[in-house]
């Protein structure tokens, strides 16, 4: 018993089978108990130790089930071979330290990706996923449809029909890990070397995406009812990437009639070779609209089964919940299931079911709604606010997501307007970033918006700039301004910060 | 006070307030009360109910801010108009049933993807998630970093070095949802068009994700330590696949002299182009060794910046678990930031948290000590099992994993031994379904072990074959036994079983 000098805490909230355990597994791995040593018997130990034997038994069948000790029938414990052992020191890593949060460098942050958290239900998720995890039960942690779940799917499939007027079964819907990882999979399936039409400026992610997996990307012209159907039909592109609902970063939202020349120009097929064309829908935040009724998603109109939905929860529920779904037309299942369906799920079981209780137990209906009046209060703010630029800009993108641009009428560059916020401790962001494509003059394609103020002096319809050698071109006059995680009165301040630096 | 008829249930666990808010909201969905109808105040609300006006007034905030009403200064409540409100009915999907539990066609399943979940450290999990989502914190609901939380970096480099011998900083660790999601995200950084050696058997999902997103798949022939270097050379691959610690599905471990081979032939640029060379690693489950000391990771060898390491925690805690790494040599940071890091992390800020505590509080050193004795034991009870079949076929694949090969050396086809099997309720698994490539001869590169029998009657060591007009090769005779999900006392049933189906 001398090798043993086991101390034992009896006021230690540690248990004492766990203290036994602890001891002789440190012994053997620090190579005081070497390997083959015979170790007491539990009754020994337990009368060494004053206590019970079951307290033993416990620490050493601990030991044995990890493979630091063995029982040898009739002969007692030994010390097992210890090569191929795991043993990891804790690591040094600071865990969630209170320092190392988001601070902003800024003290008014208008980014155009915020979602608010001051409004996530703490609770409802808290209790959802206690109840979850009390089933003590392996379901949830086998390997799940790499489609996504059931369950999940058929709740998401219930939510589009009567949101977003989306005719989806449950068996076209696709759950993934975020709406990039859903555009990689679209490229695997397609495999390398599509034409797919964008707009610019875009979401400049799925460009890069699509560009960075040899795909030939087609930069087609918009005006104030989105991309414009007859650009796309002069190009070869197989596929168009559009946002119908509301734009990024521009804010357009597409009426009906290009909706239907949108849907007619995919049910044709190329000329040239017969290929079949497709529509990628980005639905990314279609839950916040503040003015009439929301348009039914462009999905909802297809007759001729063209169209790949793609929908998120990281804008309506939270930025890091890594839940979309997309809806894939009957047409492309067989594509799927062939070359889609081999890429295992990347949506953790847990994460799928909490989503889909989150939707089914009412949760999410109240979140959106309660989001939609925090959002709108926000946005009607910062429209109020922004009248006092009226001289210098015109705004645009209202009534929907969760920023507004500025296009400056006066000779403030974009660069310049965010030099001087920056100095008032505000950050804008710029529109030029969104724009795609290499040639610089895509730039000149920025539609004008007539809703505003009517002036078209920068630009012809057809996108050509009628001041060809004029640099300020209206790409580079514009900024963004998000109001999603800012307060109404957070909002007054930092424009009020905003008069000093653009109207002085 | 007519068109509130509400009755209250003061037993109900709903409480008061929520039973208020519930009815009012009906009412207003159903059109009961019209838009701009103005509700009672809370007082006469109150004194009507006989509650306290704080309860009346919980359920009007709670309908303020999801929109349902508005409080008009000095006049009261009233209801706003509907449109553009979320309704979502409770979808008719049922709900974790569990009848939908995967249950087995078979009465014993020898799947070679199996994990034994009986040995998932539920309360271990439960607690931490608790503790997790305890903090009433935005922290974990804001986009993380796409490269993965600084804290699960750090702590999977500490025990990649440990465990693993890789030489790995956090600033080169990229997270995301499972092996599939990474090498998607190794195609997109490296763009389509790569030439990409694989062997054959392989991991077929890579190389059908390789070849969907365009890439050129080279086969590269195999022997007993692997593939073969000479081979590799000839080719013009840039990028060698390969899976060192164990192959699958051979579970052919690659020697230290054939691992340096390996590294010489990366760190050497192509003559023709001078492109770069790169080797993936994929350590899917190096850590189930059950014999002598693990042999370190490849990339631990790798002087001269070439590995990329991949690793998995779903094989190693539970399959529903979808979060992986890889380790990006010094040389691939600059492409990775440029055209990785915009895609956004595929795995949510509390799994990643959730992952960093179970490995810095020792859950996964003691869960991985315990996984590794229970497959050990399974392993030799299989082992000890098969001696029964030794006249008619040879093992191979021991001493790591958590499966075997069985290659039969009578006329038994593998379609036969599947299908003998099935008609007494074993299932195993083909080894055809993991050879690769356009043409079937390459099935002739499956290479002897002679560590089993020294025969080698099948295979010229080029691997060719030597009977060019025989259709019975090696590979149409082998099945894989998979051994995580059954116990020791089902491994003896079940073989039981297999000696009526293959012996009589």
């Amino acid at each position: 018993m001398n090798d043993l000098a086991i101390s034992l805490d009896v006021h230690s909230t540690t248990p004492l089978y766990e203290q036994i355990y602890n001891y002789i597994k440190n012994e053997i791995q620090s190579g005081g108990l070497p390997c083959k040593e015979r170790l007491p018997s539990s009754r020994k130990l337990s009368d060494y130790l004053q206590v019970s034997r079951t307290t033993v038994n416990m620490a050493y069948d601990q030991l044995v089930s990890e493979g630091y000790i063995e029982s040898v029938p009739h002969r007692g414990y030994f010390v097992c071979d210890l090569e191929g052992l795991v043993h990891i020191k804790p690591s040094a890593a600071p865990m969630l330290q209170k320092d190392r949060r988001d601070t902003p460098a800024f003290i008014y942050d208008f980014s155009p990706h915020g979602v608010d958290l001051n409004s996530f239900p703490h609770n409802a998720w808290r209790k959802l996923s206690k109840n979850l995890l009390m089933e003590e039960d392996h379901y949830l942690f086998r390997l799940g449809d790499p489609q996504g779940e059931p369950e999940l799917r058929s709740t998401i499939a219930g939510y589009l029909h009567q949101a977003r007027g989306v005719n989806a079964s449950p068996e076209r819907i696709v759950v993934g890990a975020g709406n990039d990882f859903l555009l990689l999979l679209l490229c695997s399936m397609f495999g390398g070397g599509m034409k797919i039409a964008m707009e610019s400026p875009t979401y400049r992610k799925a460009y890069d995406l699509f560009h960075n997996l040899s795909n030939d990307v087609r930069i087609v012209k918009m005006d104030e009812s989105g991309m414009r159907v007859d650009q796309l039909a002069a190009t070869d592109a197989q596929i168009a990437y559009v946002m119908p609902s509301h734009q990024y970063p521009l804010g357009t939202v597409m009426p009906v009639k290009r909706r239907m020349q949108l849907l007619q120009w995919a049910a044709a097929s190329n000329d040239a070779d017969g290929e079949e064309r497709y529509i990628i829908e980005d639905d990314y935040d279609s839950e916040f609209r503040y003015k009439g009724k929301p348009i039914p998603a462009l999905q909802g109109y297809d007759h001729d089964d063209r169209v790949i939905y793609i929908g998120t929860f990281s804008k309506s529920i939270a930025p890091s919940i890594r839940v979309s779904y997309m809806v894939l037309p009957e047409r492309l299942m067989g594509l799927y299931k062939s070359r889609g369906q081999n890429i295992s799920s990347t949506v953790s079981r847990v994460d799928q079911m909490l989503i889909a209780g989150f939707l089914n137990e009412g949760y999410y209906e109240r979140h959106l709604n309660k989001m939609r009046a925090v959002y709108r209060s926000r946005h009607d703010a910062l429209l109020a606010e922004l009248k006092a630029f009226r001289k210098i800009c015109r705004v645009r993108g209202e009534n929907a997501g969760v920023h507004l641009l500025l296009t400056f009428t006066n000779d403030m560059t974009e660069e310049e307007a965010i030099r001087r916020a920056a100095a008032q401790g505000v950050r804008v962001y710029e529109l030029s970033t969104y724009f795609v494509g290499i040639n610089q003059a895509q730039k000149e394609t920025l539609p004008s918006d007539q809703s505003v103020d009517g002036t078209e002096k920068y630009l012809c319809t057809d996108g050509r700039c009628e001041q060809p050698t004029d640099m300020k071109q209206p790409a580079q006059q514009t900024v963004l301004l998000g109001y999603a995680n800012l307060s109404e009165q957070e909002i007054q301040e930092a424009c009020s910060r905003l008069r000093k630096a653009w109207l002085t």
